[in-house]
């Protein structure tokens, strides 16, 4: 939505954008202060987004013991770290004026229709899944799905998703979405090697040229060897070869056979990775069906915005035999405690506790939010309706052939679904200028042919333009005349798929607005979500994801963008990119931002990428060695062994502190090889380490650079920043700090800032430089579009606009504050893990509760089930301690709702002590028995030990009229991981026409 | 939300607007016919609208017994009103083609500043509330909480509202908002006369044009007389006075000292209304505590748009002694059956049952989803943040009036809030033309003053914008550099406030983001809507309210357009209205639309009103006399004593139809006096009536006119028109047949349309003349903006422009079929009442239940609250039968949502069957014991002679994961009017923090 409701009247901001110098104070250029002092200023917006009242925040600071926050501050941050002064940022704005400024960008974003294609589409969002999903609170401030009882309803639409791509596919199974197509391209090159130990790959030079270059930056790294081969030309499978990759239908819309050459692969042993396109499999042959073992692409064309490149979510399919391998999340079936079937992420420990340094991904997240949205598409428009929309893009596209062939233009392909290449025969800068002045943007490939793809957006309108521009001088209507023209359809081809997809009920069931609006509704139901409570999810910072912040995703001018329009169109996004750099080097004290990586783990390797790329670069080549504390995030070790580099781990002291001898020694001992340190700041254990700048002088002086991951940035924005004491690299998670939505899994955002040495190296593109000509150093492509996620990164430039310097500082000093508080407040109850020197902790905590399997067989699991039952998602379990919880309220949760989170701790810790004293049965407790369904509960049969009252409403703020129920009482996933089901039975095989319980799915199992 | 994602690219759809004749069938105008042929088409919006597929549709048929729709057509309709052929609207468009449509209108309408003032401002809604309540269909399609158990959320935010208004105006009581504030004085002046019997009134000439148009159009018909005075001369209290009525601020903006007057009035035995501002009122002394016994008002400025006029709540508040006389829906608190306090609309029995013809108003609805907008904008600015939006305001107009007095202009005002009068020192034609060209509207008075009018949105840039209009060579801020500048500012006057408001703990609870959603959803999720199940409101219409249409009333073109902003800026409104007219007087077969009734009963009063100025007109003013069915809506009979008519009710025969006799015989008595027959269309019964033409024509052989009430439409559409059968006038609710939403109670539009003969007496207007200057016959003003409730119009317009004429004929052939399918379904089991001579209903049933009465204890609402249990709403109870329900299910419920309804009522039936039979307990029982809510069930103690499963799960679609819970048990509605309760007591009052439940309040009062 663009033009707001909100905004009222047009006027330029300029007015009121002070500098932070007041040596502009000149009344035409900044706002009077006189002014100010006479007409009250608007709400900011920090009273919006911090959550703890001024009378709270005062309650707070007592109970911690500190008389201002200023104190606080300095009690949590070592002092040589300290910033000292305010941030460099604008004056903030709040939300109206906010609005004005994204309109003024808006109108340098140009919407031209595109006919680039490439791997993306326009796309008709379904305006009922505009509305109630993509813009609905209860869909967007989802967490990922980690605590299924209370996620059944996104469980269940991401399982709709894997089905889906399954089906379309023509594979056995499919995961949850991963980032983009072209770094799903580089996954299944890397699990074929993972499964056949072959170490060499023959792609395709007809895929994408990002798919291309993605997959080639990825294996250089891992010591995988990429040949770019011509598969039009007889090709022989070598005993080395690990997977072959091609594109059906490729990037110049070519549909072609590849029969002989699956065959020779599977001969010798290798397999085969099809980079696809899911709306022309609803009319060709699937992957599966030609013999593909693993399919990928991207969905971004079922209902989700371009988004000048994203987010979007990208597919990956397998055959059976690979599943365990395949990387990403999965959503599986399992059963609950009563044995009813429910949803739950499969294959968890494989996710959950990656492989730290013998990982070959370092994927942990997907593009939940995207992935909803496209299996929302296809459950509106089912089978029918898709392979509908499906015939008027193919059948739109032979138009447009056949009338360019009637006009003496050469169409290069023989048989195409949606694009075509043509070779004009007028000159192309002809071709080019007539396109602008129409404002239409082909592609234009270096051999001066055209490249037209079309879409469901299409009109008559359209291909008559394309005719014009072309000067063939005939209509759409009149080449339509032409009895014959269907005839060129791929219906009429070898390539025509017979085989029915998406027969499932929940495909065939909900065609009308009101069908769909109350499967969306009821499927938000049954999850937690932040409109319900808190999400005190240690190290993932649910903080609040403002509607102001939101708006701008849903402006055509952002989403209607294709990634590869020329620079010129995209004024307001670059303007915004350029702002949000600047902001964030302010913010970080580096010099340079990247905001190619689409996640926190992609934004980890793509540091390391850079560091050693600049360290080759000053001939320092056998540097490899990274040093990592074993209380690292797993994707850490990940992304540096998939980087190329050898862990070493370090220790960590009692106070959970890097253990700095070890440090030096190994420092030492690799001096000649040290490449880089990984450190996490404040620590993964909520601490601030005093002795940062030791640390990192430790590894300087080596020669080594330092890497520190953004995690918890939440905690040092304003306060400190790490290009200040001694860090060369971070990511920024702006889906944690920068207010992004977790999207229910998805999706995240991991620009990386780095010091100006290491600039050169930061990733570039093959098709839009994000360098800007400067590439020559870049260490490769890292995503699929040039600068990742763009249509989100407005939320964060919102949220850093708004706040301002003071705004941010307040920020993170309320994040400290209410973690500190939540603590004091905790602590009489449970043992608090971890604080600095003087007893503080950052902005997040660790209780240890692993006693508790001792005294009174409890473990953090059961914690995390029992708050189900008090409305509450569990805070982080078990990491980084084994039997444990870590908390973080965030700065927008307000005092009462910790003392409803607290209240429910300390209940629980009762019942503990109820178990240790033997008043409670060690098994038939509430706890062990949590988290309580209303099945459970609304029985006649109720024959435990405790009421009814206690395991459903165990206190007085647990009222009916507030109550969460979870779906599905405690989910057995050993079960689910033996016996594996991640895919939706066929219709054939219901039973039970109920498409959307999962009973259905046991019925059809059955 | 203007630009929508789904709007790709320009372009003009000329190209596919087809004209219904193919006579225009060229290349360049219509879409190719070969091109479609090759070319499928987007999906139809049709197949969205309309719930069963194609195969449920067959199923129905077969149920039923007819082979096709058209057979059924035939079955339910009259031979001789068949329209028999297609209605001439403009070809579907489908979802995207709209929006492209809207974005042209949407450019059509300039969004100038506005300084207007004259009750309606500018001002922000809070992206909060936009988003999560504007914008979502759990709150706009929730029904008018007739059943408190499921509606416990918005009566909650109701009586927000009524506690917000009570409080900022003084006074004791507040009602749930009326349709605006010109209604809202009329019907104080009404409820005045009915209190104290006497009938004159003296109106101040300072009232805004509008409100004193209003108010003289309704007195005038009712004998009513209204003077029209200048409260600042002496003025006498006549003993003949029931009231006088001024505003305060005035609209020129004055603050004056009403002392003297108010003491007269009420020497004299008379009461005091004043017209007053919401927001003024945070800074100054209140009505109440001038003393005033009734405000009215409008709360537009609490955060909703302008759109053109409307939708807005406005508010109606008077002393405790008026209470009982009060218009409008009113929300009390009462207690459930276990003790425990519950919201419900109060006094209902006077509101449901109107006293017909005895009634002096005609309220039958209110501006929920407005009132609970702005009440929401009051919890989530809190007290403090709108005492400082006040200030903004006010601070700004007097730098606006000290800069304009020093640039030599004369201020009019020596006290004033927020609006300056100014006499220019210029020519005023200078003033305008400079003010056009900064794109800037004013107010400009007949006697050549300006009139500026500051709101929220105000900058500093606005100010020296009007400063250089009127060549005030000064700034704001120079201005504000005179340090005495505040001193002139009302805190300094003898009308400052001192008094407190909205102390309550919700007022002070909910100022962050993060609150102010978690409360919204809150809220929400206590209710039931079409989000969740059908509500099958027999004469209610809960159809589907699509995204599609919607999304205009989100756009700032739509929303922030002034109502008496200049025609020549509103070219998109205009656009829309001459289409909606022209494509509404075809589905009719009128000649003339009104758009200025802002409901069902203002259209009947308006309708009734312009066939009474058309009998004048000829020369018969003497025919007053008015034929009502006794099955009308009880807004029929007061509506025509409100429009000066005398009430003869026509009985019904056997069968439901009017009996026809007795019409002809009461038509040949009253042949002299005979003004019009009344009479709805299917009947109130749900019939086609067999001889509606032979009854038209009774009426027009003795020099009558027929007024049908439009409120079956949806019966009607496409298949047969009023204005072909007879009919001269109707009103058309366009929130049942033509997809607004009911918004929880409110807006509703009730436009009418008109043969020729009538036109020319539609409603005017005093500002803005819907009549374009025709205006002299009008018989006045029905609402206080020209065209009514303009930014909910496009949902109306959108959705005929998508359906087509054949898309609304399906869906009315489907509407009939639907209730003819669950009539039959039922038929078994329930006696069905009424049918046609062929046996067929209409589009709604009703099922006659009072036998149960005597055989089992069982009343009808005994049904609707075991329905509850099973996820429904009730469908309409004991109207128009005692003992009965009807049951509308409209075209856009699925057959699988039906046959859940039936299978409810089935599964009710067998129960009473078991009463019947001695099996269950005549009282406790589970229809009597009806809703069960969780408290209930989750109890330890369960002593009922039924299982909890078939209390709370009583049929296997009744699971967990869809089960909507009541909020409360059945509430006792007479205790609450005995102890009327329906404000929320101040802060001081409360013992019980918890400032969001009921308890709340009950502990305060106790």
């Amino acid at each position: 939505m663009q033009n707001l409701l909100r905004v009222v009247g047009s006027s330029s901001l300029k007015q009121c954008l002070r500098t932070s110098s007041r040596s502009l104070n000149t009344a035409q250029l900044v706002c009077g202060t006189h002014f100010d002092r006479v007409v009250p200023s608007r709400q900011a917006f920090k009273t919006r987004h911090i959550g703890p009242s001024e009378a709270q925040k005062q309650q707070m600071l007592e109970v911690v013991g500190c008389k201002d926050l200023e104190t606080l501050t300095k009690n949590a941050i070592p002092k040589d770290i300290e910033l000292g002064r305010d941030l460099h940022l604008t004056e903030p704005l709040d939300e109206y004026q906010l609005m004005e400024r994204v309109q003024e960008l808006a109108k340098q974003n140009k919407v031209w229709r595109s006919f680039i294609g490439m791997g993306y589409y326009n796309c008709h969002v379904p305006h009922p899944i505009l509305r109630n999903l993509f813009e609905n609170p209860g869909w967007y401030t989802q967490y990922t799905p980690y605590q299924p009882e209370i996620a059944q309803g996104r469980l269940q639409s991401l399982f709709n998703y894997q089905t889906m791509i399954a089906d379309l596919t023509g594979l056995d199974v499919a995961n949850a979405s991963l980032l983009d197509e072209g770094t799903a391209a580089a996954e299944a090159l890397a699990m074929c090697s993972r499964s056949n130990k072959r170490k060499v790959f023959l792609v395709s030079n007809k895929l994408h040229p990002q798919t291309i270059a993605c997959v080639e930056t990825r294996c250089e790294a891992m010591g995988l060897k990429v040949k770019i081969v011509d598969f039009n030309t007889e090709t022989e499978i070598e005993k080395d070869i690990s997977a072959v990759l091609f594109q059906y239908p490729d990037t110049h819309g070519s549909i072609k056979d590849f029969q002989s050459l699956i065959n020779k692969t599977h001969t010798a042993g290798a397999l085969v990775c099809c980079a696809t396109d899911l709306m022309a499999l609803t009319l060709i042959k699937s992957p599966g069906e030609i013999g593909a073992d693993v399919a990928v692409g991207n969905s971004q064309r079922f209902g989700v915005p371009l988004g000048y490149g994203g987010p979007h979510a990208a597919f990956f399919s397998c055959k059976n035999n690979l599943v365990r391998m395949m990387p990403g999340r999965m959503v599986g079936v399992s059963r609950d405690v009563d044995g009813k079937d429910a949803f739950r992420l499969a294959l968890q420990t494989r996710e959950q506790h990656i492989r730290r340094d013998k990982a070959t991904s370092n994927i942990c997240t997907a593009q939940a939010l995207l992935a909803n949205m496209a299996a929302m598409y296809a459950v509106y428009h089912g089978p029918a309706g898709l392979q509908k929309i499906a015939q008027r893009i193919h059948h739109s596209t032979i138009l447009c052939a056949k009338g360019l062939e009637a006009g003496g233009h050469v169409v290069r392909n023989n048989h195409y679904f949606d694009t075509l290449k043509i070779k004009p025969s007028i000159p192309v800068q002809d071709i080019k200028a007539r396109a602008e002045a129409q404002e239409i943007n082909f592609r234009y490939f270096p051999d001066g042919d055209v490249g037209i793809s079309v879409d469901e957006t299409v009109r008559e309108k359209d291909i008559n333009d394309i005719f014009n521009i072309f000067k063939v001088d005939s209509t759409a209507e009149q080449v339509s005349q032409n009895q014959d023209v269907l005839s060129f359809s791929l219906e009429h081809s070898q390539w025509k798929r017979t085989s029915t997809y998406l027969t499932q009920p929940v495909f065939n069931s909900h065609h009308s607005e009101t069908q769909i609006m109350r499967y969306m509704k009821s499927l938000e139901n049954r999850d937690i979500s932040l409109v319900h409570s808190m999400i005190a999810l240690g190290s993932c910072t649910m903080k609040l994801n403002s509607a102001t912040e939101m708006l701008p995703s849903s402006m055509p001018e952002f989403g209607n963008i294709h990634p590869f329009a020329p620079v010129n169109q995209v004024g307001g996004y670059h303007q915004m990119f350029k702002e949000l750099e600047a902001d964030l080097c302010d913010i970080t004290g580096y010099d340079n931002i990247s905001f190619q990586s689409n996640s926190g783990a992609q934004g980890e390797y793509s540091g390391l990428r850079a560091i050693k790329a600049y360290l080759n670069s000053i001939g320092q080549t056998q540097r490899n060695v990274c040093l990592i504390p074993v209380s690292a995030h797993g994707t850490n070790p990940a992304s540096a062994q998939m980087a190329g580099m050898i862990v070493e781990p370090i220790n960590t002291d009692k106070a959970g502190s890097i253990d700095l001898a070890q440090l030096k020694a190994k420092a030492e001992k690799y001096k000649d090889r040290l490449a880089c340190l990984m450190i996490t700041y404040p620590s993964t254990y909520g601490v601030f380490e005093e002795k940062v700048v030791e640390i990192c002088d430790v590894i300087h002086q080596r020669g080594g650079q330092v890497y520190m991951d953004g995690a918890n940035m939440n905690a040092q924005v304003a306060l400190c920043r790490p290009g200040d004491f001694g860090s060369d690299v971070s990511h920024l998670n702006l889906h944690k700090t920068f207010c992004i939505p977790h999207g229910g899994g998805g999706p995240g955002m991991g620009p990386i800032g780095v010091k100006k040495h290491l600039a050169p190296f930061l990733p570039t593109h093959p098709v839009v430089d994000p360098l800007a000509g400067n590439s020559s150093q870049s260490f490769g492509v890292v995503s699929a579009a040039p600068f990742g996620s763009p249509l989100i990164l407005p939320i964060s430039w919102s949220y850093i606009k708004m706040m301002g310097a003071r705004g941010l500082k307040e920020a993170t000093q309320v994040a400290i504050l209410s973690a500190n508080y939540m603590s004091r407040i905790l602590e009489p109850h449970y043992k608090i893990l971890f604080t600095n020197q003087r007893g503080w902790v950052a902005h997040e905590f660790i209780i240890d509760v692993k006693d508790f399997k001792r005294t009174a067989n409890i473990e953090a699991v059961d914690i995390a089930k029992r708050l189900m039952d008090y409305g509450f998602h569990a805070p982080t379990m078990s990491f980084p301690v084994a039997g444990s919880l870590m908390i973080e309220p965030t700065e927008s949760e307000d005092k009462d709702e910790m003392d409803r989170l607290c209240e429910a701790l300390i209940r629980i810790r009762h019942e503990i002590h109820q178990i240790e004293k033997g008043l409670m049965d060690p098994v038939r407790n509430p706890l062990k028995m949590s988290p309580h369904t209303q099945e459970q509960i609304i029985n006649s049969k109720w024959d435990r030990p405790y009421s009814r009252e206690l395991a459903a409403f165990p206190a007085a703020f647990v009222r009916p009229e507030t109550k969460i129920w979870p779906r599905v009482g405690r989910i057995d996933d050993i079960y689910g991981d033996r016996n594996l089901v991640c895919t939706c039975p066929p219709m054939e095989s219901y039973m039970n026409k109920d498409s959307d319980s999962v009973e259905g799915v046991a019925a059809a199992r059955a």
